[in-house]
């Protein structure tokens, strides 16, 4: 799956994910006017998500749907998740649901079933949610990723570990020192690739990839030194404050190794001055040009 | 919040939380038979769950919903979720929701609203899933759990962070030494600690909790120590092997520090000879009752 998304990086010559953070909040006002309950909110989110994957679809290669934002409309707002990362695959988008999901293994079991497998309903396979790829946290362990590594195997999926996220206090645990003299994050870093080991795909990378924020460059190329074959997904660049330059160092020296996300620098675009009369879908698009520029201008052509 | 959860162990003298992992297989043969959509799933799982919440209700404090087996049936498992929540909530049992959640701060803080706060929409104040407390991972360090500890003090809520976990694996990463000499679930710990400084009640247990896995009485001895104010949820007595002497460790002189969680050994008691010839849900309240006299016959009197 993963060289699908770097076939599809390469083809745009764009790594930008457009993340479907998608807060009632940010809608536009006549929008949310008269909106009182969760299916009704759940809705105009739906509306608003496909306006704006109708207009990036053919610019970006993939998002990122964020299920916090639809956790908080109850299952209504589970239902607008459904109805987003359907559509987007639909349109031929690849999705990765971000939902940093961990548990022992018979529970991770559920969770890689819902989101990357199928559930069985007296031998009828059925999917839950039809996303390509998944966010997950390691802090369990082996047994606790492993039901998702088959998965991936089977069902020809993805997952990113978190490995060094974008936030301020990320450090504050990650960047611990181990007796090893290892940091955490890079120990994590080397469980992820251990993981990976079997689905290296066409480019070099695994199916099994790593969560590394724009935010913080230096671990973000240390783990490009220690991680050769591990994708990143890097989240961080705009509203959080990372930029193209910093990020530079997540990519090889073809132009691959990482997707980039941006949620509130797309989807809010319409509020931003640059974008100025643009309605939100075609300010997302223009925000989505500008990040493809911005990006491929340090990062340079893609996947020569 | 953690004082209300001690208050019902001592009433009823059992630290027993019934884990609610239902999964459809789990339904006896006659419930499951002609289910083929996720919503006939969804409902026959809730009705299972109401069933076994009216049998155990007067003699447990507590409840777990792992959400995990609620998301691989989609939307509508997400609707059994919430109707089980409200309903054992009705039935004045404690609800912990068992999501795991984690995040950067300002999706925390979605997940925050979803399960211990409450969701705006034009002004309007909505609850997402009535729970009252909430399993939630630290990787992130500080501001990916600022958002629940806020909400724990203003809706009187707790959260159980994930400290040292049940799963055979749990080791390979949690039990790392760092430079400090510490190991990392004891860090974890101490992080912990000091999250629920500020919500210390009467007595003398914070409502930011640690889940500390029976499985591994060593480090659950280790952290009893380590962490005097810090409520234990104890998962892995069972089916996963721990039993009431293994446990023994976490509970003070009192006979408090800790909740215990039992799901399969209680929701699929009607699958064991034991209880041969009683329904699912009477077979679940024979288990409750046994469970009950396994720990308070080691634990003791519970609050003397």
């Amino acid at each position: 799956m993963i060289d699908k998304l770097i076939d599809k990086i390469i083809e745009l010559q764009n790594p930008t994910c457009v993340g479907l953070d998608t807060d009632f909040n940010y809608l536009p006002d006549e929008m949310r006017e008269g909106v009182t309950t969760f299916a009704e909110a759940a809705a105009k989110i739906t509306e608003f998500n496909k306006h704006i994957i109708d207009k990036v679809c053919d610019i970006v290669p993939s998002v990122k749907v964020q299920i916090a934002y639809y956790e908080m409309y109850g299952p209504d707002g589970l239902k607008a998740f459904y109805d987003t990362v359907s559509y987007a695959r639909e349109k031929g988008l690849i999705v990765i649901a971000d939902c940093k999901r961990n548990d022992i293994g018979s529970t991770a079991g559920c969770y890689s079933k819902a989101y990357l497998g199928f559930t069985d309903l007296n031998g009828k396979k059925l999917t839950s949610y039809p996303a390509d790829m998944l966010t997950v946290n390691g802090y369990l362990g082996s047994d606790g990723i492993k039901p998702f590594v088959e998965d991936i195997k089977n069902n020809d999926k993805a997952i990113f570990v978190l490995v060094k996220t974008s936030n301020p206090s990320s450090g504050e645990f990650q960047n611990l020192k181990l007796e090893s003299g290892e940091y955490i994050y890079e120990h994590m870093g080397k469980l992820v690739s251990e993981w990976g080991k079997d689905t290296v795909g066409k480019y070099g990378y695994s199916d099994v990839g790593a969560v590394v924020g724009a935010t913080h460059p230096a671990e973000a190329e240390n783990l490009r030194k220690l991680l050769p074959s591990t994708f990143f997904l890097i989240p961080g660049y705009g509203a959080q404050g990372g930029n193209a330059e910093m990020l530079k160092v997540c990519f090889d020296k073809r132009g691959l190794g990482g997707v980039v996300n941006n949620s509130r620098g797309i989807i809010c675009a319409y509020g931003n001055a640059a974008y100025k009369g643009l309605n939100y879908a075609d300010a997302a698009r223009a925000a989505c040009v500008d990040m493809q520029k911005d990006l491929s201008g340090v990062i340079g052509v893609m996947g020569r």
